[in-house]
């Protein structure tokens, strides 16, 4: 078998991952929590070679219809993780590779597209290199590619990543398969274009943010409330939490410099009217990653009311179902 | 004389006042800094009755031609901030009281009406009880009105309200007069409408949100830096800090039970514009009260710049440019 296909699926943090405190081990500064997503994921196909000289990437964009070659900052960053991943499975023979990759929702978007390939690379160049890694390390080495948030789209339903000490103990495990909770992130897409500051950039500037600080100390008893409110499944204390750390880590992104305002005029508009709904007794709860989209996380009985609201308003360009599902896989 | 003029400025916080640690006294938690707004005012006539059972309040409201008898909760404000102030003053003797007041601006849209009106109010029921009191008194006695800030528009220039240990020592005093600093105040209107929840409402949540008490904790630098840069008129340390005061209250107020977002899509393009100018080389920073309208505080030189630019902008409906200006007067 000289090629394999591999399924990853993005995730949506309830508790963010933001700034690096060790910004060559992608070392978390605190513990985040999140689900993976049925309906948004990677599928990638790797293709093994002999030849080391070759080292190739096709992507195929959502809504495109056929794959390109990428030369561009992508291509390199799939090189770099190349020589980290041999690095890390203390291999000594190089082999070259040919990656198709398809995503099934829009990128930079504010859902972690990263996240989903690069958790099916870690898979992939683990299969490439001959080494059959159990989660955790699987989770390692995800979290290696330098998009740390994909070592949380390796294990099964909702993940934790712990931040760990050192690099052999910060990666993500499962805490509950996805069948514990039917939540739904119904993803909200506002636009389609790509976000001017990537998320990657905006992570190194984390600690310019003088409120940084003290969204670490707000973060000990968010963690462990939210994680009360998920083993109890009370999801009203849930996504008062959940709502909370969004507006923790964007008041870090906004004063951070430069800052970083990802929410849009939409997003805000949105936002409110999530929140109306609410005081009208329509339970959901948003949370924003690094772009203008939003996530809408709402329990299974409520989906009909929320999609035929979101019909009705005209920000909203696009919605994408998702329910809790499995890690990264082979198929 | 049984009738006297009275001539009050807004004032825009650069540090902001929210949440009561004494709800009664209208303690703050918190130090605050403003400036006062020359173009921001309430003009207030108050006169006095011999037969105390006549207490009426009239107003005239911005883009009204008439003043209106007021017997809404603005009514029962002045009504137990009369009996309030007779307690304070020691006063025994009633006395009844005929207010007319009139403001520059439109109400309720996150520039400190409240504030100008009660500072006048101050000094207003003072001289109906025939008591001629110092600033810092003055400045109490504001602060007991309920509206709290007002304390901060009675000196002149830049206010800066100690929150004090107890009643007698929380009140503001002028750190500078208007004429140290050439600073502009340009206040982007957005929406003449009023904001849904009040400023008094909101602060009786603060310390619903878990956000509360890591805004404290950081103060306690920034109103030390701010204080510094202010001292040195270093105007880029200045607005860093201005602006993370103001997404530090917002952080606040969106995580209370309830939320309150005051900012509307609009605010947040604006923002987003602001920064943008500065990116580009045009210095001015925004903050935001208790509603959706922007102050963009800025120098006096580059006032030309800013005022061609908004007046591009189709989002704002009005602007009106503030210098810093002297305090309560009778006028």
């Amino acid at each position: 078998m000289n090629k394999v296909k591999i399924k990853s699926p993005a995730n949506i943090a309830f508790i963010k991952y933001w700034g690096q405190r060790n910004k060559k081990l992608f070392l978390p500064y605190n513990d985040s929590f999140s689900m993976n997503l049925s309906l948004c994921y990677t599928i990638l196909e790797i293709e093994k070679k002999e030849d080391p000289k070759i080292q190739r990437l096709y992507i195929k964009d959502y809504e495109k219809s056929k794959f390109e070659i990428k030369i561009d900052d992508s291509f390199k960053k799939v090189v770099s993780f190349y020589y980290r991943a041999k690095q890390f499975l203390k291999v000594k023979k190089d082999y070259g590779f040919i990656i198709y990759s398809y995503n099934s929702f829009p990128k930079k978007a504010g859902i972690a597209s990263s996240a989903s390939f690069f958790s099916a690379l870690a898979l992939g160049f683990s299969w490439l290199f001959e080494k059959k890694l159990n989660q955790k390390n699987l989770s390692i080495l995800a979290r290696l590619s330098g998009s740390g948030s994909s070592c949380r789209s390796i294990p099964d339903g909702f993940s934790w990543w712990y931040k760990g000490k050192k690099s052999s103990d910060s990666f993500a495990v499962s805490i509950a398969p996805p069948s514990y909770w039917n939540l739904l992130d119904i993803v909200l897409i506002l636009n389609k274009k790509g976000k001017k500051v990537s998320s990657f950039e905006g992570h190194q500037k984390a600690e310019t943010s003088n409120l940084f600080k003290y969204r670490l100390l707000s973060l000990e008893k968010r963690l462990k409330e939210i994680k009360n409110a998920f083993l109890k499944k009370d999801f009203t204390h849930f996504g008062y939490f959940l709502e909370e750390d969004t507006i923790s880590m964007h008041s870090v992104m906004m004063t951070q410099k430069p800052p970083l305002f990802y929410w849009s005029g939409k997003t805000l508009e949105v936002i409110k009217k999530i929140i109306e709904l609410r005081q009208k007794g329509l339970e959901g709860y948003f949370t924003i990653d690094a772009g203008e989209n939003i996530h809408l996380i709402c329990q299974k009985k409520d989906k009909e009311k929320f999609l035929n609201f979101f019909k009705t308003q005209k920000e909203i360009l696009q919605v994408i179902t998702n329910y809790p599902t499995v890690g990264t896989k082979f198929i």
